[in-house]
């Protein structure tokens, strides 16, 4: 089971055509965390990636075989997917001259940087002779529409967060793939590059005008059948100083009817933002809910996730318990899984 | 005194070299809201205005001197304004031959609309032909930074309302003005087309991408002398179930140390969402003050401005008094202005 076939595809009008399986590239990273995005692939959809590839001198590895493009491509390789999210989303120099190898042994070009392949001069001409396909999954589709506010049939859930990168995303993942394995028609639907790399479809609700967010967020997101979820993967925090215009739309043109709160308990400031203290657990659900029955009266919070992985695992274990016991909530990490985790999934699915 | 003189121009980040004075063009429209920018630009800045021009067929008008483009450049004029904001906002393929006769009179074009002047290929054919320009206002200014959530220094004012389309433009102005009046050092600033139009700067913030939306409000309103005052257009509703995420996005960016609610108390609805009730005022204060907090500890509301339009002179003033009772704040309608006006000002400024 996986999350990706959990889903079973996106939207018609979110989905992508997206050339896997995959060569992960690495570009020059040095630095793990900037290599998320192939961390992310290979612990989420492993079967779509074949091996990765990197410039000379970088050391982060996903574990995968290293294979050059052309061997890539014999082991059925259709896609490079630029695994690297570095800060500025930037697309390096030194990584031309590989990509277009790539181009010329066939594999398309996948890429979810604010940085276009498209708009670079050589990627363009090799892409153009060789035939093959640039794919920027940040672009948004075409023609989002303004938000109605219509409630929507089906079931829907929402990953919310205390600050940026502490885990909506893999908590989406991880609540789509326990929903698919009770026989809950669910599909995971992702705003992010990765999540969208993962999924093989989704909308870059980052990149979407401001007048249309809460409607791409309704796009992403249709009608579907009464007892069908949506796992609707969470972007930025209601507290952020910077984003939570973007997590307001999405909540709103969400309708979730459960969310679960995400929160690194190792984080007492919003990253980048020292000024700012992270909010805490409790008057993240309030504001949530407060702010989310606009548009659906019936949104509740389901429980809580807390990203551990700073923490030994009986440190974990003893913190889950304490939070539980005072937030009076299922709180579980998804990493660790386990009991409480299917408790969680319970409380969603009550 | 007028408003965009009282503003002494928008930031240098956010100002248009705008070509004025304008000949208004009204298209082919027969319905008098959707002539909304030109009749603001005839009630804000009539010294910028020489006269009128529209299609055969057209029935509204400002009441300006009706002349065609020769004419109007031989007073002065320098800009060509489409002020029609339809819905839709697009670009009627009957006003192209007329806009390609202004062009050809030495006009330039200015337009707000969604629809862009350089996506008509005669206008770009006409506008190169006779070397002059074409102006889309809508346009958000290249490279906004991410919001910073530092504070910054000066004073602001931020209208909000309880929707879309009840007065927030026009409080703006009317306070700017009277703030300038008092010669309180202030600067109006615009944050949709047609207030661009009247203040020759600001940024549409209904075309910046979401993730960006704070950090517009940001660079709009930039650091200032700390007895200098922005009076902030504000945009959407907080309650509104496709704009709140740009409402949230211009107030967290904002900062404002002040606000005003605009309400138009014939209105039960939200315009177009006939499921949506209009926040109540205590309400709509309630939550401002909530999440504006979060980047102005110090927010507070001075007043409530209402739109009594459609009012009679004697039930508008017993409206006003009797929600004054009521909210124990200063409530007044800025185009009927006078001594309640005057309270709000002295509210504003306390």
């Amino acid at each position: 089971m996986n999350a990706a076939r959990a889903a079973g595809g996106a939207a018609p009008s979110s989905a992508l055509e997206l050339p896997y399986p995959y060569l992960l590239f690495l570009g020059d990273t040095t630095e793990p965390a900037y290599a998320k995005t192939a961390f992310g692939l290979r612990d989420w959809v492993p079967e779509r990636c074949i091996g990765e590839w990197a410039c000379e001198g970088a050391t982060v590895t996903t574990g995968l075989p290293r294979l050059a493009p052309p061997e890539a491509y014999a082991k059925g390789a259709r896609g490079l997917v630029i695994g690297v999210a570095n800060a500025g989303g930037v697309l390096g120099a030194s990584w031309v001259p590989l990509l277009v190898e790539a181009l010329e042994a066939g594999l398309d070009l996948v890429s979810g940087l604010h940085a276009k392949l498209r708009d670079v001069p050589e990627l363009r001409a090799a892409a153009a002779r060789t035939g093959r396909r640039l794919v920027d999954v940040r672009t948004p589709p075409p023609n989002i529409p303004v938000a109605s506010g219509r409630k929507r049939t089906g079931k829907r859930l929402l990953t919310v967060g205390t600050d940026c990168a502490l885990g909506k995303k893999y908590t989406a993942l991880a609540l789509a793939r326990a929903f698919a394995a009770r026989a809950v028609p669910v599909d995971f639907r992702a705003t992010g590059q990765t999540g969208i790399l993962i999924a093989g479809g989704g909308i870059a609700l980052d990149a979407v005008v401001a007048d249309f967010e809460a409607g791409a967020a309704e796009m992403l997101s249709p009608e579907a059948a009464p007892d069908h979820w949506d796992v609707i993967e969470g972007q930025g925090s209601l507290f952020h100083p910077a984003y939570a215009g973007v997590s307001l739309g999405l909540l709103h043109g969400s309708q979730p009817d459960v969310f679960v709160v995400c929160h690194d308990p190792a984080r007492e400031r919003v990253v980048g933002y020292p000024d700012y203290p992270l909010p805490d657990i409790p008057e993240t659900i309030e504001l949530t809910v407060q702010l989310g029955k606009r548009t659906n009266p019936a949104i509740r919070c389901a429980g809580v996730c807390l990203n551990t992985s700073r923490l030994e695992p009986g440190e974990a274990r003893a913190l889950l318990a304490r939070e539980r016991g005072r937030l009076r909530l299922p709180v579980a990490d998804p990493i660790r899984a386990g009991a409480e985790f299917e408790r969680l999934v319970d409380s969603c699915l009550a």
